[in-house]
């Protein structure tokens, strides 16, 4: 605390992402990295954009990336003026919140999520109530239904995190319907391994806004590319808040590799298919150990053991090299997240823990 | 204007970046590009990134690029501690505004200046005071001292932009000892071309932020990595509004090729130096052909011409393929900025000149 720093400044909880170890030949299953690389075409373009041109500002709009999301999504009435893109969907999501979802009136998110979530909040000044989710960590739809006025908007992460369950798109477009005076944000990261995108519902619903991630499913965790897609007018207010802040959040490389990424169908279902069916069999093992695993669509999974602290468990596996991720909330201390890694990885993990639980 | 906004983004001005024009071979003179490539070391260590590693979030600290600036600034006692790094300066900055600069009074910056800092003030609720340049658009550094407590803080480029003027060191320290209560952030972005670095100031003063590029000097604009020099005080504030925004800014490639092109030493002197030279043949050519240029420690220079309007003069040029910024601002609206490209860029500039002002 000092006195140069605005008032928000001390009254700010920075995130914690999770960590990046410096140590070599880890087993690291604990940021929902993608074990594939990404699409060799991707590495293509952007590789091509890493030479003398790097002295060139990059397109301030991105505009062949928006252009080949629109393009992707050209069958659900999308095109470049519904599409925003940011520097990860990170900054997408933190624009949402001052753009969007700062009303005055708290905005409604369940009580286990993304915790970005209530560290952006505060960021902005946006009250925010946190919705308990069930008991068998579902969400609850009739929680976010008949708040009329009172409430600034509505964010959720479909699946969620770090629990990883799927709310059917049936029920996520009650939510949207339900709520025609707020903007709901629908936070995707995680869709491609398993659920229903939101996207088709963009050109009915003018309130809803879905933000998804090139981090988890183009693999290009390293290369900090999100996009949203919404109303025109939605997109508008991110590009104002945006054009306030900083002119070009995507580089030259980032803007290339990433168009490359969307473009390349093939490789992006090849690889969403071979991290699927990894989770099917690495779900099989733990649960032949005696966990139990949240059903997941996503490319982790949330996982306790009746007879095992997960803190414990956390500690063990990093002995052995493997890193997974333990959160020390209230309600989910006792489960870890685990990130599926190649077969090999998750092979690696399963011995240990064989060995531990025995 | 749409019910869902939050009510700050109908109250933003936006920044105009200098168009990225997508026609080829013009003559680009307009967004103050270093005309040539960064270090040929940056760009293997970028690429180096640029493959299966892209899988990987990046460091989210960014670690390695700290260390490097830390290194190159060790003689004026700057750790890694002092170092805050971000997606471009104009990231740093909008980060600078929110962290140190809001504190329910009006900050101080000159009249004719950066014109993004205004739309940062918008989107922070940041009141301003506009302190008109001296009539030869020098900065008057009494102007800025003696207001005690009631300015929540002081922001200048230097050398400003978009004049290219210089203020003196002592008189950037006169600045920043008459306002210990404040932060003052001085805003280096051209300073490698003419200027003495307030960097040395730093241990001295724990009010000063010395926020600098790598868009210019180190020729990586379409790389966006910028970074400030500061009491660890003030990086810590920064850190805490940037870790409540976006974990990981800087993407893989731009971590290693900017941390290559501060270690690069040699080559930055050499082509700031063939930069320096070139600005002084065109600024010599231009006052052959009448025009009044301001003493510029830039890479751009900023003209007028007693007999010919500027905005007629800018599209005339552009109609040879030939790109300059042209201000519609009262003061400055019979100017020219003219960035400093390579001297055959100079030399087909001035050839145009000659021809229509003959």
């Amino acid at each position: 605390m000092s006195k140069f720093w605005s008032p928000i400044v001390s009254r700010l909880t920075p995130y914690t992402p999770g960590e990046q170890p410096k140590i070599a030949n880890l087993v690291k299953l604990n940021t929902n990295e993608n074990p594939y690389g990404p699409s060799p075409r991707a590495v293509e373009a952007s590789a091509r954009e890493v030479g003398d041109s790097l002295r060139l500002y990059p397109n301030p709009d991105a505009e062949p990336l928006k252009l080949a999301i629109a393009r992707r999504h050209a069958a659900d009435g999308i095109t470049a003026r519904e599409v925003f893109v940011g520097n990860g969907s990170d900054e997408v999501l933190a624009h949402a919140f001052h753009a969007l979802l700062q009303h005055g009136k708290p905005i409604l998110f369940p009580d286990i999520t993304y915790s970005f979530y209530p560290t952006y909040s505060g960021l902005y000044q946006v009250e925010y109530r946190a919705v308990p989710l069930a008991d068998d960590f579902t969400l609850r739809t009739d929680d976010y239904l008949g708040h009329g006025d009172a409430i600034g908007g509505i964010i959720f992460p479909n699946p969620n995190a770090p629990t990883g369950c799927l709310l059917p798109l049936a029920e996520v477009e009650r939510i949207v319907q339900g709520n025609p005076q707020r903007v709901v944000v629908v936070d995707e990261a995680y869709i491609d391994f398993g659920g229903d995108s939101a996207i088709p519902l963009v050109q009915r619903y003018p309130n809803l806004l879905v933000v998804q991630t090139l981090s988890k499913s183009r693999s290009l965790a390293g290369m900090r590319v999100g996009f949203a897609i919404g109303h025109a007018d939605l997109i508008d207010a991110l590009e104002r808040v945006k054009n306030s802040f900083n002119s070009y959040p995507l580089d030259r490389p980032a803007i290339a590799g990433a168009t490359a990424a969307i473009e390349d169908e093939e490789y992006f279902r090849k690889t969403c298919g071979m991290v699927i069916a990894s989770r099917e069999k690495l779900v099989a093992s733990l649960e032949r150990l005696g966990f139990e695993v949240l059903p997941s669509a996503a490319n982790f999974v949330f996982a306790r053991h009746p007879q095992h602290d997960a803190a414990k468990l956390a500690a063990t596996l990093r002995g052995d090299g493997i890193i997974v991720r333990h959160f020390t909330s209230a309600r989910i201390n006792q489960f870890l997240r685990i990130t599926i890694g190649t077969d090999e990885a998750c092979g690696t993990l399963v011995d240990a823990l064989k060995r531990h639980l025995a």
